[in-house]
């Protein structure tokens, strides 16, 4: 870290940005310079903390032009996602705070309102930013205020079905709103259509083969035919209108009411700034196309990489870059062996045993793991892009001509697709199976909690809603659920590390149909004291009732409450009839206590014939804040020592 | 009647028709007096049962090119939405069973595979088609089966975000999906942008103007020039290829990479067949442009009305259009003052009173009755298309600057929104009413079913979740929530009729802000039966318990629980307090019985120090079918009789 260290006492631009005021008194040559150390201290602080390191090199330039050229908070910057804010937050006086970042009451790892006025809304999700910048655009002219509201989304995001829905509703109301397109080729999976594919698709498409033969055609002929200079520039100009237009998106968002600029280079900062400046002013809705690269500055690879002083530092990058995307909160490397490999293995596997077997996954194959399965089967991958609504829709559709679709999608995001799973898949019974992951507490904060999957998936009819108590759980409910699919069954894992003993010299175990609806006595006491938990809840809830044999006589039963829905009724009647009037359960579950797993049992026991008491450990009915899953735990009371104190 | 009733008797190519196959004999001018007869049946019809008319007016000649070109249920044929498939319902067998349309346990209004093997998948929701279509090609081809998968969407529809994500897609697939765009004007309400927007608009944009001054100054300057016809005659195709590209929305869709063509008039029937006999075959993605009317061959005011032999039947129209609109779904005329009406009432006059009160609504303005709204106040009104996302973050972003927006939207259209209401309105505490019509059941059917809003809206923190028991205290509920309006609050009642004695010689009741949050006591009892009802539970439940009274010593209290977030817990524990570990309290909801309300009440019960007994009411675990809403009521045991039974 030395060179790191040592560029950081040099005399330094940064250390002189109080606020975003002092970014506007920068010439382009000095805001190159200042690009350049925001460089070195981000790596240099991720590499402490961990973080989105790619994202946030990708949009340096773009950071220091909008707050040369606009004046937050006055001017509203919204950032899609969030996540590539951690410039903003050094120019708007977090840097000293940055440390701290994501860490338990820490700088947020995303946008955050409650962190400084300069964020003006806060974000986690994909694809809002112009919503928002549309309903803020209204707002500020109703109210008649002078602002400039400023969306920034990627290419990525505006594959999203509601970014599209924005920009069709801004193109029809011309609100002032301006858009700033960041396309770099990597936020979404390379197998995926982002804007930068249909640079290549219009080629091939019969309006532009036409006209340019035609055009073509007509050079050709005009060459026999002496005309004057300027006739022939005007029609090459003409030419170049029509090609350039035609070889960017720019006729799509001018098709949709945005006029359009662009692109340029993202990294250009002194470009980017002019840019800005001739826009800035408009009254009408409009889009500016900066190409950028993630990771910029960065990578060896990087072809300016001398530019930014970057010859010494390249010597410590093999190591660092290691470092740093080991803690990237999208990488899994940091994690070892987690339950999102373990999903994706065992899709794996049961591919060469179910022919009809397909994956699909919203542009989260690499959090999620199955980049391999694609690799694997890639005909039988399918990464939809950012849009769970189509991904959710589109595998109903595969169910109901005879194959078996696999959605992986994070616990959040499956929010977005609520009513598809409800009008789609479950009103047909459809043969789907949804591999949750992110299910429970994750670091990153409140947008990413995965707190009410088992709350809304319980109550929507025909679902099989399950929770495997570890990774061998986990590999045997895939396998079961492929091999008796006959209507739709969702598969929740938390983000964790896989426990040992999964793998044998590196081998997983065979694949056993498991009853995965019936539920298992881990251990039995003889009090009428039984913990019903399920998935990551069941470790604790052992630890607790091993504590708790001194206690309490005859010792507490803990039963592996897998399948939150249906309820293994059986079991519980047989619980009721043996301890009479005087069982008392108590339901764990890492997700909200209204209306989850522990309310599913409560409505069982309010039609069971013997009195039962039930208590329910659950999420609080909040939002919980980002840092380490354990102190988050510990901060909700799920954890060995609140299940003993519930119990004593 | 007489004229129509007389049509029926003459020879009628309609009664030849046994199967979609007899479709495909029939010469085009046959088809024209098919489409005749088809059309004078469904008015005579839908005069009876009631039902969507316009739109199946306006699809008659498509669905007899699609049966004519295509082959049922080999090929399959997506209605998006699904209300638009009585010829094709009529065309494939289900004639006979046409005048139970829309009834309890007859004809669904839309399309369902449990009918008919010629309908490929469930529809009742905007935007799907495109989605499932792409799913459908993806699973033909992995099973290497002939068919046709066809995706049959509106403009209406195209603004909808999963229908942009899907063409996304499957412009990068390149999937042999044929898509027909039914582009009516009449889909969305006319201040919306669908699709023909983009015509309006393109004219406008720097491309058009650009490119259209050089062409023109080109020209000039080649008048001067001696140039051969033929060179003359290219250029001038050249023009018209550019201009006619600019001017529809072709190219739009050949960015996305789906080929393109049309518009051609979707009401000529040789034509539309011709046009699909043109791409049929494709293998490529191809989108074909049809431009329909909605309530074609009806209104007087078609222009070609006498080509339909309407002469006659035009004498009739204007008391069968009325009677015909009366029972359209989609109109309140039928059902006199609704809690629609009422909720919109209350909006115009609280506007006066509240200057940053906007209203929103995805596409669902004449069916909420919001129109009326647009009219008082237009610069106040936000129709955003079928676009549940963006509308309810939007929202958020108005509330984010200190507008206080109402979002008007239909139970189950919100599941399309739940990620905007958890991300983008509750994490933040925003301060956003949500307006939500058809809470509970609907003569609609499966797809329409309010049964799931209360459950998981009321597992989200921050909200505040309402349901009024009559038209006075929903109007209470509007004003009283926009004057203290300090976080999201959701107003939930029934597709009803507003019950009489809420006007006074046409006057509603003055404004008065009530206490929502506490619940009322409607009838005290003495015994230790408590009933628990909200919404349009509340009067079932007062005529069971005065039923009761004759059977129960002491008599039956029933509280009016209009809080169904948060739980009156002071009223609740008084009631605790009073009765000891002898309370029995039932709840009644016109939502599901998992995770709805009841288990609300059985939360709060099992973190009671008394012992309570609580009985749950509210719709089953599974989906409901169409049909008039009591006899769906009956079905379901949510009846007086069901209730008096319960506490007997």
């Amino acid at each position: 870290m030395q060179t790191l260290a040592k560029s950081k006492s040099e005399p330094s631009f940064l250390d002189a940005i109080t606020g975003p005021g002092e970014v506007k008194k920068l010439k382009p040559a000095q805001l190159v310079e200042l690009a350049r150390e925001i460089r070195q201290e981000i790596i240099f602080n991720l590499n402490k903390t961990g973080g989105h390191l790619a994202s946030n090199l990708g949009v340096v330039e773009i950071t220091l032009a909008l707050h040369h050229v606009f004046e937050t908070p006055k001017d509203c910057i919204l950032w899609d996602v969030g996540h590539q804010a951690y410039i903003h937050k050094m120019l708007t006086g977090r840097r000293n705070k940055f440390s701290t970042l994501r860490q338990y009451q820490g700088l947020s790892g995303f946008i955050s309102p409650q962190e400084s006025e300069h964020d003006a809304f806060v974000a986690g999700h994909s694809s809002t930013s112009v919503s928002l910048a549309v309903g803020m655009a209204i707002a500020k002219d109703h109210l008649k205020e002078q602002r400039k509201i400023i969306a920034l989304i990627g290419d990525g995001g505006l594959t999203g079905g509601m970014a599209l829905e924005a920009l069709n509703h801004l193109g029809h109301i011309q609100k002032n709103v301006l858009i700033i397109l960041n396309d770099n080729d990597m936020s979404i999976s390379e197998n995926v259509g982002g804007y930068s594919q249909y640079m290549k698709r219009i080629k091939e498409t019969y309006f532009y083969k036409d006209i340019k033969k035609k055009i073509d055609w007509i050079e050709d002929k005009l060459d026999m035919v002496p005309l004057d200079p300027k006739l022939m520039n005007l029609i090459t100009s003409v030419k170049q209108v029509a090609k350039d237009k035609l070889e960017n998106p720019g006729i799509v968002f001018e098709k949709l009411g945005i006029n359009y600029s662009g692109p340029i280079d993202g990294h250009d900062v002194e470009a980017v700034i002019n840019a800005l400046n001739k826009v800035k002013d408009l009254e009408a809705p409009h889009i500016l196309h900066l190409i950028t690269r993630k990771g910029k500055g960065f990578t060896p690879a990087e072809e300016d990489s001398i530019k930014y002083h970057g010859v010494k530092a390249h010597s410590l990058e093999p190591t660092l870059k290691e470092k740093i995307e080991a803690k990237d909160p999208d990488s899994n490397i940091n994690k070892g062996l987690t339950y999102s490999h373990v999903f994706t293995d065992a899709l794996i596997e049961c591919a060469e045993l179910e022919p009809n077997m397909v994956a699909i996954t919203p542009a989260t194959a690499e959090g999620s793991g199955l980049v391999k399965f694609g690799k694997a089967y890639p005909e039988r991958f399918f990464d939809v892009a950012i849009c769970e609504q189509h991904a959710v829709t589109m595998a109903a559709g595969m169910a109901k001509m005879g194959l078996k679709p696999v959605v992986s999608i994070y616990s959040t995001f499956l929010q977005r697709a609520l009513d598809q799973v409800i009008h789609d898949v479950a009103i047909m019974n459809l043969p789907v199976i949804f591999g949750i992951d992110r299910g429970g507490l994750v670091e990153d904060g409140e947008t990413h909690q995965g707190q009410f999957d088992l709350a809304f998936l319980r109550s929507i009819p025909n679902f099989t809603v399950l929770a495997p108590k570890d990774a061998i759980e986990l590999r045997q409910m895939v396998y079961s659920a492929l091999r008796n699919l006959n209507g739709p069954v969702a598969i929740r894992f938390p983000r964790e590390k896989a426990e040992d003993g999964y793998l044998e010299n590196g081998i997983a175990c065979d694949f056993k149909e498991i009853d995965y609806k019936s539920w298992q006595v881990l251990k039995q006491g003889k009090s009428n004291k039984v913990i019903l938990a399920c998935g990551a809840m069941i470790a604790p809830a052992l630890q607790a009732a091993n504590e708790l044999d001194a206690k309490i006589n005859d010792g507490v039963t803990v039963i592996n409450a897998r399948s939150i829905k249906p309820l293994d009724t059986k079991m519980l009647q047989a619980l009721a009839n043996e301890y009479k009037d005087n069982l008392h359960l108590l339901t764990i579950e890492e997700g909200t206590s209204s209306g989850g797993f522990g309310s599913a049992v409560l409505e069982w026991a309010s039609e069971c014939e013997n009195r039962v008491r039930v208590s329910v450990m659950g999420l609080p009915d909040r939002f919980i804040q980002h840092g380490d899953r354990n102190l988050l735990l510990q901060e909700v009371g799920l954890t060995r020592k609140a299940i003993v104190e519930k119990l004593s």
